[in-house]
């Protein structure tokens, strides 16, 4: 039933040699790799606005000329990503950019910030996603949360389907939204040459003063604008050849479209002097003061809401990849590693959503709270991204005519990406920023105790120093508990008479004097064979065998372990099972992943009798 | 771990010799049967206020007559009970008088009707004993579910324990009750002669008019004042001797106080003309009436919170042994007769606590919507329950000078409650006594359904049938799944080895050509054995598995069932367990539980190889 429930969902089963990526050009590829960044504008306008507002008109004129320092910042790693494009046409993660140019620990922090990066884009997307659809349907604001487990649910079961689709389905999206946006922005820009520019009368009263660490703050929210810009240095091996000049092209497309759409609305925004009351978003302001609240409006705002989804969506191909590349390194659970059903990474895509999932409804799907947490994160992976490249042109020194001028743009996206990330860090430090800077850490320790684990299981479970030829161990000893005389409990003392002929049955007598009647029964069906009674003051099954089975071992002393035979029967439903006492499941509790006094093995028999419908 | 955290909520196990039951005077008798009853003045009150109150002022002068009216049934209720002490004195609870006189059916619906009880009294009297503490500090309303739950939490607690000191640490809140309630009645009495009556000019004005079923609505409600009556008579064994008289006495003390402080404060009530706001309660409001909010006022309030938490306390008493009885006439599941640790019936404890904590969740709480689930169960008991002792004064009749009189009065008895339980089941229906009226007959073929299974399952293990002696079984195939070479993999090899001679080692091929590497290595160690290769183009280890058993039993067509032995290591900290697949659990649900094609039984031998620490 399970499975039929599975196969719905998710498809029929795929071949391991039917597994090929198509390649993309560039059209899909700009599709595919920049709904991340491109939608980031959604929040990092809106987090902007909100620093700002705070401190009245006074901190809304700032707005332009943070929106502009972070264009720069925007050339500035757009171009560090140009030159890792070149410098790792396999596709340079920072994971891997760190790993070999800095070194294993700084590596894993990159990777640690990844995760921790891909687990808030789907987070925030989502949940800035919900907030465009609640600014044009304000009366949905008490199920935001809902709506963005909602459609959580809905792009992992897509996931875990394997969406071989990818270009095409999320083409449509991406390019509504970009045409649309950049309709609503060139309208914008003719209104503001009729129209003039606005004034703040409206704005709200300050409630704080403009201090520096407030500016500071409106900056480092905005700089969410920047993520998702590593995408597409990180999947050159995805586009159609000439790999590296396809994949250049696509990602200074991007940034100019990131540039133009992130600029011309703030700038628009502050032109127009836009606020918003309630849950409005300003995107949604400006879009209603542009477009008035018709057709065209909810065009914008659903717009928004897919590209936010998509953007979401881009997380889960980024994640399950990044965790099986630790994974097959022992820094996470092999399991990451496993392919699918359909191919895919399934766990890492289940382990993102119930990460994201559990965001969501931590933060009771607020994106304003959620931010603090994320830009740490994407700063801290460009910084050591960027310092690992000005290293690798220093490697390669020798190949490379332009190494110098290669390295020092690298070395000016670095340096500019780490002073972002303490200016983040320090002026976001106490809403939320705390949490992520404490959490990778935390990973990197997490990391390298797996990875211990592995090694340390590795290592026990080598061959060498085994003796060249293994034999069959000594004949074993059998115990079989049973609870009463019946067919299933004689099925499993013959089966145990067909493997060993030690075998002794065992009764654990609860109820005092219960035992007269079991002694009486086996002795006539198996007048060979002695039954041990073990009293039971404490009315426990288990306690008694164990210490049966230690006295067992310590008595024959011959270096093998007593083996359990448990008979169980088996009704034909599985809720019957509710009905019988599950001590089957104590006794392996108790026995099988407990060590034995001496030696390493512990073996269980389970013979299950099944009984008919 | 989990041991010790046991011990210390629960403390060491006792000794299946050391039980006993103390015999009760009748003092400590009355503080550990009748704080259901008592306390049920909390809520019968608050209810009938509540149906009342929506006719206003001319709703609520009808209190007292549909208080004394109650009262009246509370006369025939407790002589109807007082025979029953009569002629159960081994202890007659509905359902074991319902079965003996009226046959199985009606039995079962009187111990569904049991279990239902139990469930809402312990649910009712945790509420209401929240509304008294929400009563004197309205600011905990917000936490009223919480409260509850923790209360509950600690009741549990305390009777997996096992409560051996019942009767002492019950009498403090018992007695503290009865002084404090019927001092402030007194009082009350007092206050009315000097002050002269109140009149209900505060009343909220109605917005209801007063109808029939309006007035047979606060009726029903109030008839929960009845819970709670019948625990004297089912315990008649725990009193001191001469017991039926020493119950009958205690009863009848019971009954007494019942009536004072029932009648006495809807009485007061109506007298002052009392009316609350808010989530206030009337009791509450009455004591804040007569003795202003100070210390007073707090101690009432207290004493009826714990008088209410000793209540449901007493649930927790009754559930356990009605479900242990059901159980052992395989009504529910045996589990339900395992006489824990503590030498109490723990999972009937453990059953109760979720029904009733699932109970104070669903419902939020509160007590007003609980309650028309309540009257239904009890009325069905206290019906079935007198109906049975007619018959059962017919039976006995020889021996029995005035059993028509005796019958009469049973009779008086379940025709005034049966007319109760249709005026209940009538004018609740839709408020939610339909959950109750839909949920007894389902129990009832629950109850059924659970019992024709045991007959199943002893039908199908029966000796009958089996030849006169049983030998052992031929020599069995084994089948070894590896998933590599090493310690692990080659120790269960050698134990395979050492139960047959016929074993196969398999290797599940994932990924194309990975065996090549297994089967080198597998004819060094052991040349002898064959390996067989499976490929998986699905990347599934389940299912190759499966159908190659399948195969083996096919082919070999012995009568037999391929053996699966699975090789496990096991870390030495359970959570490392979460860094391995978890294969072997996932064959185990795929081959153990399911039948074989051929034959009866299927076994999995366990072999687990534990790592060093």
């Amino acid at each position: 039933m399970l499975n039929k429930l599975r196969f719905f969902l998710l498809g029929s089963p795929l071949r391991t040699q039917d597994a090929h990526e198509s390649r993309l050009d560039k059209i899909r590829a700009l599709a595919a790799f920049s709904p991340d960044a491109l939608s980031s504008i959604a929040y990092a306008n809106q987090e902007i606005y909100l620093g700002l507002v705070v401190a009245g008109s006074a901190g809304l004129v700032l707005a332009w000329p943070i929106g502009l320092a972070i264009a720069l910042l925007l050339v500035i790693v757009s171009i560090s990503y140009y030159q890792t494009i070149q410098g790792y046409p396999s596709g340079g993660g920072s994971y891997m950019v760190a790993r070999e140019n800095l070194g294993i620990k700084p590596g894993l922090v990159a990777g640690a910030a990844l995760l921790i990066d891909y687990i808030l884009t789907a987070a925030v997307s989502l949940t800035a996603g919900v907030d465009a659809i609640i600014s044009a349907f304000p009366s949905l604001l008490p199920y935001r949360v809902t709506i963005s487990l909602a459609i959580l649910g809905i792009i992992t079961i897509l996931n875990l389907r394997g969406l071989r689709e990818t270009g095409v389905v999320m083409a449509v999206p991406v390019y509504l939204f970009l045409f649309t946006y950049l309709g609503m922005l060139g309208y914008g820009l003719v209104r503001a040459l009729i129209d003039g520019p606005g004034d703040f009368i409206a704005a709200p009263s300050p409630v704080e003063p403009l201090t520096i660490l407030l500016i500071l703050h409106a900056f480092s929210s905005g700089c969410t604008a920047l993520t998702g810009i590593e995408a597409i240095s990180n999947s050159v091996p995805s586009f159609k050849t000439p790999q590296e000049k396809n994949a250049q092209t696509t990602l200074i497309a991007m940034a100019l479209l990131m540039g133009i759409l992130f600029v011309g609305s703030i700038g628009l925004t502050q032109y127009f002097a836009i606020t918003t009351t309630g849950h409005e978003t300003i995107l949604s302001g400006l879009a209603r003061h542009l477009l008035g609240t018709g057709p065209l409006y909810y065009l914008i705002q659903i717009s928004t809401t897919l590209i936010l989804a998509v953007a979401a969506n881009t997380s889960f191909t980024g994640f399950p990849r990044v965790a099986a590349i630790l994974a097959k390194d022992s820094y996470l659970p092999r399991q990451l590693t496993n392919v699918g059903d359909r191919l895919v990474f399934g766990n890492g895509i289940l382990l993102l959503s119930v990460g994201a999932g559990a965001l969501i409804v931590l933060f009771q799907g607020d994106t304003h709270t959620l931010v603090p947490l994320f830009a740490i994160g994407v700063f801290l992976a460009f910084t050591l991204s960027q310092a690992g490249m000005v290293i690798h042109w220093w490697r390669v020194r020798a190949d490379e005519r332009n190494w110098r001028l290669k390295a020092a743009f690298n070395g000016i996206g670095a340096l500019a990406t780490a002073i972002t990330l303490v200016v983040v860090g320090v002026s976001k430090f106490s809403q939320g920023a705390w949490i992520t800077i404490f959490l990778i850490p935390s990973i990197v320790v997490l990391f390298t105790r797996i990875q211990n684990h592995y090694k340390e299981v590795a290592a026990q479970l080598t061959l060498r120093g085994l003796p060249p030829s293994l034999h069959a161990l000594p004949e074993q000893r059998l115990v079989v508990p049973i609870s009463g005389i019946h067919r299933g409990s004689l099925d499993a003392v013959r089966f145990a008479l067909s493997l060993s002929t030690k075998v002794t049955v065992v009764y654990v007598e609860m109820t005092p004097g219960s035992s007269e009647e079991i002694s009486k029964k086996m002795s006539e069906w198996f007048p060979d064979l002695t039954l041990e009674i073990l009293p039971s003051p404490y009315r426990s099954i288990v306690a008694p065998l164990v210490s049966y089975i230690r006295k067992h071992d310590e008595d024959h002393d011959d270096g093998q372990q007593a083996v359990l035979v448990l008979p169980e029967f088996v009704p034909t439903r599985w809720w019957q099972g509710l009905m019988h006492n599950q001590t089957a499941w104590l006794l392996k509790a108790a026995l099988l992943y407990r060590r034995p006094a001496h030696g390493k093995r512990r073996v269980i028999i389970d013979v299950a009798y099944h009984l008919d419908d």
